[in-house]
């Protein structure tokens, strides 16, 4: 089959690999319907994260199951499938609390790598959800979305408590933050801010339910969502970048009692001292998109929300590494690949 | 009148000051009944904060009301009052979410400095809280504990979420961890562990309802609470000491999904990454302590709880450097000292 590799830092590479087998009794193999290029992808690509030789790339993913192992009595072959980026098992004591992201026996879907043809899904029982039947192709994309971006901006708005009568900022215009508007809009908040400076992105969040457009940065950014928040800060934001000048952005817009949902994967140390004075609730980490699986694909499938609008380009997986180029020079939001 | 003055790191004597007066027409002034010395009294002690010259010291009080200002209309003279070491109004939308710490009119009582027989309380009606009838001279010290160590010890737990059917940590054996497990244990925890080596602190942490002590700290101390909750972490965690390896150590014992409720001024950077993989919940700050005072002040009235037991010294005032001393070798857990 062919499959993605990050050869080294900035070159990305379509190759022919080993088409994927049954290796633990609880997997399956799945066909993809399509794939995805994630921000957090961009992390290795540009160096950030080192990198320890090439590695298969990408972690988001839908499909048919083709095969699957002789433990799995739950998912059966022929099956339209949407996972998460760590396989778990659903069972755990740490699942059952809804965060099915640090399942005790949880596997990095990440090094298996589907931005490829096939993919072999552990615990295909614990991490796979099934449609009912197999939806329309159009459909695609928002289920695409669900397996990572839609699910963790969805997380990062439940950690950040949006909901009725709140005011909540999102930081950060990637898919994550622009589905994290979506997600406060399907929650039932009353004010939705977007802090971006991009014109194409706040129209879409605009779209997503987004009612106030904050392009300031920093303390000037922080200042600006006090003025309009009587001087108190939002009850909830959302952060959705991951450094450390997000994160205190985040935090200094958030008022005493509040709750910042962070889903950027925290590069960086944080001020303990202005973390304690900020009075905020602090809860994120890696998304448990399992948690909210069949509930986001049911507004999917019903066509509540359409999240595959944050595809705003779509090329054929021979084209991936043009797909990375896109999205380092932030030419598109997010690309979406086909099979 | 007599009052306690930091003259410069270790140096801490009694001095001659002037009488306090009603400057703002919603003060009051309170005659002391008692006043004590707080672990976080120790930073500036030891130089750790930067003091810019001499400064009145104690944040804690309770005492008698003797003038109220033309603005009181609640507070009256002759109570027994107990505040908290900020002075809120209770009536803004900070304050009324339970976060009168952070209340927009909020004044530090620090700088007034409660070490002394006679201090100004601004805010009287937002700040004080009354019991009905004077109470008799042996329960003193739990009220005058109620007003930051046991507040704060509270605020931790609840922050931490402990309830019933939860594995609470506490990290940091001083007045406030203690208070923290005494809390934890009204709160209906079902199994309590304090992290100690002080033969002293983990009697008295067993008496307030610790059912483990883990002498170990750092990743050996991780590594115990983690053998003792199958291998997943405690679901709450009370962080009370304020350092950069305590907080981590907090963090690190808290299962995904758990909760931290830290009260320690947190000194230092925290790491990002580490955090953002724990999975944890982290919310604390300046405890809200009039949140707790009614609810508080009730459980001391009917003796259900004696948190004043925490005093482990008692001094006169005039002997409040003495006091210091002790604090600062660890002789004491914490000083009373009488008037």
């Amino acid at each position: 089959m062919r499959g993605t590799v990050l050869e080294r830092p900035g070159e990305i590479r379509l190759e022919q690999r080993p088409d994927p087998t049954i290796v633990e009794p609880s997997d399956a193999i799945i066909r993809l319907s399509a794939t995805c290029i994630c921000g957090s992808d961009l992390w290795p690509y540009r160096g950030v994260d080192a990198a320890t030789g090439p590695s298969p790339m990408g972690h988001e993913y839908c499909g048919i199951v083709e095969e699957v192992g002789p433990d799995v009595s739950i998912i059966s072959t022929g099956q339209f499938v949407v996972g998460s980026f760590f396989a778990s098992d659903n069972t755990c004591e740490i699942c059952r609390a809804g965060y099915q992201s640090s399942c005790i026996h949880r596997e990095p879907v990440g090094a298996i790598g589907t931005q490829a043809e096939y993919a072999r899904i552990p615990l295909a029982d614990g991490t796979l959800v099934a449609t009912p039947e197999v939806p329309p192709d159009d459909l695609v994309p928002s289920f695409l979305a669900a397996s990572d971006v839609l699910g963790t901006g969805w997380f990062a708005a439940v950690a950040a408590e949006a909901g009725p009568g709140t005011t909540v900022v999102v930081v950060g215009d990637g898919a994550v933050g622009l589905l994290g508007v979506m997600a406060a809009k399907q929650l039932g908040a009353e004010r939705i801010v977007i802090m971006s400076r991009h014109e194409s992105r706040q129209q879409l969040a605009r779209e997503f339910g987004a009612t106030d457009v904050v392009p300031e940065r920093g303390d000037e950014g922080v200042a600006v969502i006090k003025e309009l928040t009587d001087g108190l800060g939002a009850h909830s934001v959302i952060e959705a970048v991951g450094t450390r000048e997000s994160m205190l952005q985040a935090i200094g817009a958030c008022r005493p009692g509040g709750h910042v949902g962070y889903v950027g994967v925290t590069h960086g140390d944080l001020p303990g001292r202005e973390l304690f004075f900020s009075h905020t609730h602090l809860h994120g980490g890696p998304a448990p998109v399992r948690r909210f699986l069949p509930e986001l694909m049911e507004l999917i499938s019903n066509r509540t929300i359409d999240p595959g609008r944050v595809f705003d380009l779509t090329l054929p997986l021979e084209d991936v590494a043009e797909g990375y180029r896109a999205m380092d020079e932030r030419r598109a939001i997010k690309t979406l690949l086909c099979l």
